[in-house]
């Protein structure tokens, strides 16, 4: 008999290998699938993104369509189909039923799934749950029947198991559909199904999606532009942020014959010049194999790659959303409560973190109908994808909460944690790796790089928030002012003119006297004949004034506007156009306008209006010309402008609140930034 | 020429494997290797639990070294060692070089390690960070000497390589030390190594750990106890939450020669009687093997275990923290804060979640010196490790957010969110699996059964920290008005006496008529003679009383006590020791007292005063005593009590509080429990 196995012999004999697929049936949580609700909107969401991302791979404008049934009590049927290319016969078993095999995990673009997990996790959530296999249905351009495979994940090897296949016709040229049954639960409303698909139609304009919900409702989201977004390009890793271990594979992979052939090719961001001198400064030469360098040397190589000059990160492997995007998007999402204000949408230039370039976006909103007592909306997107989930754990919401708000006009208990106020918040974080919390892709993880670009960014768009609060104001006091005057002088007018027996005198010039100011009027009207843009602006100044009077349009509707007069300038690629007013003396007024053809989808909130030519405090309705305009004015105007600035300067009482504020953004700026 | 290849096999022919070693490699954010000071974090976290949970296997007392020292500028040499049973030879390279490998993921019982991932997500990281390999000394009782091996992991294949390999001599008869040099940052305080191992020692008190600080501090974390903690044993799954899938692998992998045996003897809960007529609940029959289960009947045989009337699941497989460490825990950690009121810690009885046991414990500290303008403190714990990071993304944070405090005493704006107060919460959640929300394991993930059980213990923590502020509110403004007679009668009779020329006379009585309160004092001196208890009872009430008197000690230290008179009866278990004190006329006062020997580790705080014998409304200084004490009272206590219960019935306006509070307390509990 053998003596009984000690203590160390019964710890090891239950060591054993676990299999991928195991470990996530296990832990189901970690791939989004806590609970039928969840789970039901994670398997929607990785069909769809999987949908998204082969369309733009293969350049073809993306129809989706989501359909979701009852099949038991607690029982759904969800089928996702996709007008992309189609997988081949023999990928399609890896594809749906295996974790861990893709093909974006190991390319440096953007793009929605880069885990090669999502779809798979799906399949084996409903083998899991229900014991049914998944339903794929394939077809490539090239050949003439589409492919239909029943799949199953064998969970202790990590492989797919065909269960049944056959060969179906299907209606368009190629496309994937998948198919199935799992233990789910549907809602509408917070974190759903129709939420998350609403956010990536906001955000993916190009794309029709339709979603059948299970009491039949059919739900479209109309493809809003038929330009594909720009190409997503494979890119070289950027020095930036890359660990050593990284770089000895690359110097391992690398079939360039010399370091400096590798740092310029293999690499991005290094020129011929930087990859000399940190090769010298490293003590290394050119004459070595990449692959022959030591241990030593790539760590000398390294350190003196994080210490040189390189070149920006390259946007080509990114997607952003865009300006015109986020403010279309907002205005889409807050259609009814007519936001007050649109922040310009913030776009920070790529950076890099742990070697891969990412940028962030970010759209701000305030007022209007939006809630003014609860903490402020937030919209997350990574990747153009909606992120519904996590909300507490994600980078995005730890960065808006660091911020201290109260600077920027919003309410913050102690400074710290979200803010309350009518708001919204917008943020997109774009990269060819996005790092998230876990496999279920619902929160952006901490990265100091990453961190410090939402903060950026976040800071920028506050600024413009506060400048608007802080003008509104003002403009508030100084409307309630007009409103009081225009309400009052007419009876006490007609008071006194009783009294004294004669008429009653015309009151503009008084109104005059007491506001000192040029009115901008702004009515607009939308009807079935049209869209109909007016400005009416009055000089209730006692001095003769040359202006010149801004508008900004979005682009997309710029070219359908009909001017009167027309413009003395225009650039319509940025949607702007501009007039020089006829003199206006003392109580002189002018008029302009334009229109724009029925169902334009164009708003009041839509446009801008500038003026040039007069100081801000002295203009109520529109906003001073901004300075980073590229605009010649004419000599008039300059002259005006330079005219009212020496004025405003003189007079110390009107001017001091702005020298204040000012010196207060300026000190603002650099303490942030800098 | 073959044609250019289409877009389906472009598309194809990027698809690949992606080795779990590269996936986490690149996501090392998901396995807590976020930056450089997480990463320390994580590294010591994953050597500790895994010594801890070693030694708590093989019935070991645990002696943990965690030693970190600076190798260059940004990075620190890691060494954690463990007086464990050791590791055979040949599993070293696995368990130290692999992901997904080890010995607690398939075992159904409470453990710190569960999924094979820790320790050597922690190689890999130092592997890609710094290039150098991890090196493993380990020692088994059974061999002479320990086995020395430097690993590195084969990231592309998921495999162990030994890059050196040696034996050496060792000091203790086993045990295992892993040493890794990886690019960290070494901080103390908030989510550091320190605040970390603090926060174990708190939940593990029969362990030692030392912990070497980069600067050579040394900090030792004494053992509090030397009784190993119960060992949790490896039980069977339950049916409650178990997926038709987990049923079909536990009915393929079953032995057993029917169903009948299978159900009662490879999952826990079900009785052979439950057993046969759940069986004909679902129409099947005995007689089959259970592998040949049919699917449909695996579907009907789950629905039927779902309904059943099944045993509660076993606490075996489970090691909670206990009341009396809780209570202990929170002590070490606010030692200096003397807070007011701990709340009797509670325990939940255990629940089961996806077919795995869990039960939540809370503990809730009130007052002192515990901030009162900011959030509450939390302190989170999983299977007795603490959990510092991502407390945003953690269902018991939601938990405590999801909770009303407002109608328990604590300040929330809008009843949701982190409740503000002076407030600490210490939640444990133990499981045979806990649900973490990655595989860093720094939250617990949402699920509804979890949800609950947090719920309810918080609930239950809540209703005595309401209890106590509402006692504590009452009893505040009778100790004020006492104050206030006892400084003001006196200059009153003073007063009075000089002008009618009289001595002063006793104020005992006129007290007695104004206050009508029996008033207990509770003074506590601890010196370097010893700790002394004394308390002193008076009767300002103009009735004769017959009191019994109680103290509730923390049982570890209740017999060191030397009490003085001796008490009339002794609990010694529960800490419990009580007095039928003289009886005291109006204006009477009696006294009594006890103590320690000098150091135990008592305090004013840790002893509850109760007396019997008087209603609420006129005890001041000690509470009644609770209704789940079962003490036979004397007789002419229960009288006494009587007397007092109906003399406080007639008296109207003094019950009348009582009598809403209890309402609104009993409608509570019966909204938030049924």
């Amino acid at each position: 008999m053998s003596p009984p196995p000690t203590i160390a012999q019964q710890l090891a004999a239950k060591q054993r290998e676990i299999s991928v697929a195991e470990f996530f049936e296990r832990n189901r949580q970690i791939l989004g699938f806590d609970n039928p609700q969840r789970a039901l909107l994670t398997t929607v969401k990785e069909g769809v993104d999987n949908g998204l991302d082969a369309c733009d791979e293969a350049r073809i404008l993306p129809d989706i369509l989501v359909e979701i049934s009852k099949e038991t009590d607690d029982r759904l049927r969800v089928a996702v189909t996709d007008s992309g290319p189609g997988i081949l016969r023999r990928e399609i078993p890896n594809v749906f039923a295996r974790l861990l095999y893709g093909s974006r995990f190991h390319s440096n673009r953007q793009a929605r799934g880069q885990q090669g997990i999502g779809i798979s996790a799906a399949v084996l959530y409903a083998n899991l749950t229900t014991a049914r296999p998944a339903r794929v249905t394939s077809k490539v351009e090239e050949e003439e029947a589409a492919h239909v495979l029943e799949l199953v994940i064998d969970t202790q090897k990590n492989q797919p198991r065909v269960v049944s296949e056959d060969v179906t016709l299907w209606d368009s040229p190629h496309g994937t559909r998948v198919e199935l049954v799992l233990k789910a639960r549907y809602v509408r409303g917070r974190q759903s199904p129709y939420e998350y698909l609403r956010g990536t139609a906001i955000v993916n304009p190009h794309a029709r999606i339709v979603l059948v919900e299970p009491d039949g409702t059919r739900v479209t989201f109309e493809r809003a532009s038929t330009d594909l977004p720009p190409v997503a390009k494979e890119t070289l890793p950027h020095p930036y942020g890359l660990e050593l271990g990284e770089l000895g594979y690359l110097l391992k992979a690398s079939k360039r014959s010399g370091l400096a052939e590798f740092l310029t090719k293999d690499l991005q961001g290094v020129s011929a010049r930087t990859a000399r001198e940190l090769l010298a400064a490293a003590g290394l030469t050119n004459s070595a194999p990449p692959a022959s360098v030591s241990g030593d040397e790539q760590d000398r190589l390294l350190r003196a790659l994080h210490d040189a000059p390189l070149i920006a990160p390259s946007p080509e492997g990114l997607s952003p959303i865009g300006s015109i995007l986020i403010k279309r998007g907002l205005r889409n999402v807050l259609g009814e409560l007519r936001p007050e204000f649109y922040c310009p949408p913030v776009s920070r230039p790529p950076k890099v973190h742990a070697g891969f370039p990412f940028m962030v976006e970010v759209g701000l909103v305030y007022g209007g109908g939006l809630p003014a007592d609860q903490p402020v909306q937030i919209l997350r997107f990574a990747n153009r994808v909606p992120l519904l989930f996590q909300q507490g754990a994600c980078a995005i919401t730890n960065a808006i909460s660091n911020l201290d708000w109260r600077r920027y006009g919003l309410d913050q208990k102690g400074g710290s944690g979200l803010p309350s106020g009518p708001a919204l918040i917008l943020v997109h974080v774009a990269s060819t790796k996005v790092p998230f919390t876990n496999e279920a892709k619902e929160a952006v993880a901490e990265d100091p790089e990453i961190d410090k670009e939402l903060t950026l960014a976040l800071q920028a768009a506050a600024r413009h928030l506060r400048t608007h609060i802080s003008r509104k104001s003002r403009r508030d006091f100084a409307s309630e002012k007009f409103a009081i005057i225009q309400r009052i002088l007419p009876k006490l007018a007609e008071k006194t003119s009783h009294l004294v027996g004669k008429g009653v005198p015309d009151l503009t010039p008084v109104i005059t006297r007491i506001m000192d100011i040029v009115n901008v009027e702004t009515p607009f009207e939308s009807d079935k004949n049209g869209v109909r843009a007016k400005v009416e602006v009055t000089n209730y100044t006692p001095r003769t004034r040359v202006l010149e009077l801004f508008v900004e349009i979005p682009p997309d509707v710029f070219p359908l506007a009909v001017f009167e007069p027309v413009p003395d300038g225009v650039e319509a690629a940025l949607g702007r156009a501009w007039w020089t007013l006829p003199k206006l003396g003392p109580n002189g007024r002018t008029a302009l306008s334009f229109s724009f053809p029925p169902k334009t989808d164009v708003e009041a909130n839509d446009l801008d209006w500038y003026v040039a030519g007069i100081d801000e405090a002295h203009i109520l309705g529109a906003e001073p010309l901004p300075g980073d305009w590229d605009v010649r004015l004419p000599r008039t105007i300059v002259e005006a402008a330079e005219a009212a600035a020496a004025d405003a300067a003189a007079n110390g009482a009107t001017g001091e609140e702005e020298v204040d504020y000012d010196a207060a953004e300026a000190s603002a700026h650099t303490s942030e930034e800098d």
